[in-house]
C-alpha cells in the first residue's frame, strides 16, 4: 500500500531533551498539526493509519526556516513552544509539525532532513 | 495556574525504541486520544495548553491492564499498534493515550506510574 498522506514532526536535537520530553513535544506537535489540517487531508491521513515521520534539526533558526517554507506553501503547521516548567527555559521552541498533508506537497520542505 | 485537564501518554520501555520511534508513537497516541475525547474536554485541554505527561511501563500486560482500568472509568483512550515497518514486529502494541480528560478522573489509573 502506498501511503499518500503524512505528517512530519521536526524536533530540535540541540536542546538535548530526554526521550520522554521529546515524546511529549512530538505529541503536542502531532495534535496541533492535525487540528491545523483541512478535514479532507485529516480524514484520509487517519484512514491510511496516521503516517508520521520524525526528523531532526540542529537549531531554532533551521526550524524557523522550515516553518517559513511550509507557510509559503500553505501547508498545515504547528510550532511547539514549551512552557518551560521542567527541562527547558520558558517559551523555548522545541519542534514543528508539518501536515497531515499530501506527501508530495510536504517533500519539497523536508527532503533534505535526516531522521531523528 | 492550576491545569485541570491533561493527557497521559504511557509508553512501553521494554521495547527499547529509539527516541525518534518513541516520539512518533507518542504522536499517534496523542492524536488518537484527542479524537476519542469529548469536545468539552478537548477544547478546555487545548485552551489550557495541551498538558501532556509521558509515563513508562515495562510490559504489554501492564499497558493492557491500564487500558482496561481506563475503559472501566469511560475515559477517552487510544492504543497504538505499530505497523512494524521499521524497528518492531508487525502489530506490536507500543503505547496508550489516556485523555484529554480531567486530571482528577485520570489520576486513579496512572498515579502509581513513573515518568518515562
Amino acid at each position: 500500500m502506498i501511503l499518500k498522506y503524512k505528517q512530519m514532526i521536526i524536533i530540535r536535537r540541540d536542546l538535548n531533551m530526554s526521550p520522554g520530553k521529546m515524546a511529549a513535544q512530538a505529541g503536542h506537535a502531532a495534535v496541533g498539526g492535525a487540528f491545523d489540517s483541512n478535514p479532507f487531508c485529516l480524514v484520509n491521513w487517519m484512514k491510511e493509519g496516521y503516517k508520521k515521520v520524525v526528523l531532526g534539526v540542529d537549531s531554532e533558526e533551521e526550524l524557523m526556516a522550515l516553518l517559513d517554507h511550509a507557510n509559503s506553501l500553505e501547508l498545515p503547521v504547528f510550532l511547539v513552544r514549551d512552557f518551560g516548567l521542567t527541562e527547558l527555559e520558558p517559551n523555548t521552541i522545541t519542534c514543528l509539525a508539518i501536515g497531515p498533508a499530501l506527501g508530495t506537497d510536504i517533500d519539497p520542505v523536508t527532503k533534505d532532513l535526516k531522521l531523528l
